[in-house]
């Protein structure tokens, strides 16, 4: 049987450039496809999340559906806050929502002296659905792509309670509690870095840490209070499984996105949104770093033929990368017609001539 | 009685700087404020724009209570529309709702067919709400900032029929049908033009045009789908009034914001948001180009001192622009505590010692 090892996606994250990118989506496991809709009927997010037989079916679907060449772990950022014991649910049509916002430095210490071991005690379901999930695509050697929150953007839900547009509440604990705010993010590195763990403990052949909110901050804060934090989620997979950092909104942040140690060694591949065209994002991440991204997902929507030529620039663009990854620039909108995927998939498989 | 055009705030915006920076804030005039909030009960938003003497007070409101060096009208941006004849309400904790989003090329036109004229015709309280309000700033001689939204922002909340956090189906007509948006873009245009004649007609000593969503766009996007309608939206103040442009996550595009001619002429000041250094911002905007911000909103809830020393920060690094407005990176949060509003005043007038 082919070894994920061997395939594009790990290859490209290794700097190994093949003829064809590799594609992926991300959010391809979700609202976009009728059959995850009509799986998840009854079932609450987070208890989907957490059910091994569904996890894994709804981490499957996309990739044989739309024979995308990574699938990616169908999780939520803040199952392992759950698995940590907080209080949160997804409400549908508002996202994460927390019984107790963390917000002074008494929340802060009582939620940090749980151990965050504790994730990995209790993410026996996540195991498993990852074992599920990666024994099926063992027949075609499509690796899976574990997946976590970063430590800035759970704080800003935890911090505010809920979404928020501006993550004001997150940004403020910098200035005016920086201890707490360090005791937080770093507790949070660690349940995130647990989750990642467990996933690549079952399979998974990379990672993705999802930053969505860091552009919201400047660079100096960026620099002083979330990119080490960001570090310590994912140090503990590294030699293990190479590593994707994405953020939105990221542009004036991107080299910083590769979270480089004192040694200028980073993540293998940094995620890029809509914004900022390839050859640009290459010229600022340097011949260390693989690209991935950034069909607009605005682009979805519009005549097949303007997609396509699109896509064509996105890839041409990201022949100035080291490898490039064929992604969106953010995730697939819930309201996407996913016939449009499979074609786009077929497309940069040179499948359609 | 002092002349408004004697102001810091107009001076400012033609280079002239003096000792301290000017003050004001956006979206000062709002939420924030109790007596605000026990003016509008029982009044609908956009009733409470077009009610003359309720909007008069609410725009002063800030300035009697703040001591800020500018007012700013209070509207809201739809309300050009709204005097155009389109059905648009604006629901509270959401945000502009339209009875009918427009998202065909014969929604288009059939928008575009009513004349921008029209706006003028209706904008009676408008004209009649900005005088009463500078008949009272005349006696400090405190200039009023007439206020429209840009014709990208408007046209995301009009094609996505409400608010969106990415604005995909604005940002997706402009590739799947490039025409019917440049005719909508092009009317938005007219549409803030004449709401802006309006309020200099009636005494507004500048003007700020808010493309509040300009930051979810790529430059070659902004460039070639936006500028030049938001250029014809201001083209008409030109000489008459200065101007000042502003938007949110607009780092990569902060040159472009200038909203220059081929002549190289532009807006007389950008607005900055939190993101950006202003010393980075005055380095690319370059010498003929006032800078306004940027207090990080977060920081209205942290400590004093915390606060104090970041507005030194960012009067400091004003010093690198030709001259500096002070404002925030961002409007003013509802639950903004107004005490420290007007304490910030107060130490940027240099009375706290």
């Amino acid at each position: 049987m082919p070894d994920p090892v061997d395939s594009a996606l790990v290859h490209a994250l290794h700097g190994r450039r093949r003829d064809r990118p590799p594609v992926w989506f991300m959010r391809q496991a979700g609202r976009s496809l009728p059959e995850y809709r009509a799986l998840r009927v009854g079932t609450d997010m987070l208890d989907a999340c957490l059910d091994p037989a569904m996890a894994a079916e709804i981490t499957l679907q996309p990739v044989r559906r739309h024979r995308v060449d990574a699938a990616v772990f169908f999780s939520d950022i803040v199952v392992p806050l759950r698995l940590a014991g907080v209080d949160v649910a997804i409400e549908p049509g508002r996202g994460p929502v927390f019984a107790e916002p963390i917000r002074t430095a008494a929340q802060v210490a009582q939620l940090t002296s749980i151990d965050p071991g504790a994730v990995a005690e209790a993410a026996a379901p996540v195991h498993d659905a990852v074992a599920i999930a990666v024994a099926e695509l063992a027949a075609t050697g499509t690796p899976l792509v574990g997946f976590a929150g970063a430590p800035f953007t759970l704080s800003a839900y935890l911090i505010e309670g809920g979404p928020s547009k501006e993550h004001l509440r997150a940004r403020a604990m910098m200035h005016a509690d920086p201890a707490s705010w360090h005791r937080l993010a770093g507790w949070l590195a660690e349940v995130s870095a647990a989750f990642l763990q467990v996933q690549v403990g079952a399979g998974a052949s990379a990672v993705q840490l999802f930053d969505s909110w860091a552009g919201s901050l400047s660079r100096a804060d960026y620099l002083e209070f979330v990119a080490p934090h960001s570090r310590a989620a994912l140090a503990p997979l590294r030699g293990r499984v190479p590593a994707i950092h994405f953020g939105v909104g990221t542009g004036p942040i991107l080299a910083d996105m590769r979270l480089q140690d004192a040694d200028g060694v980073g993540v293998e591949g940094v995620g890029v949104d809509w914004r900022v065209p390839l050859d640009e994002a290459a010229a600022v991440l340097g011949p260390d770093t693989t690209v991935q991204g950034n069909i607009d997902p605005a682009m979805l929507q519009a005549p097949w033929e303007v997609l396509a030529a699109h896509v064509d620039d996105v890839i041409a663009l990201g022949r100035s990368a080291r490898a490039h990854i064929l992604n969106l620039g953010h995730g697939v909108p819930p309201d996407t017609d996913p016939d449009v995927l499979t074609r786009l998939v077929a497309y940069a498989h040179g499948e359609l001539g």
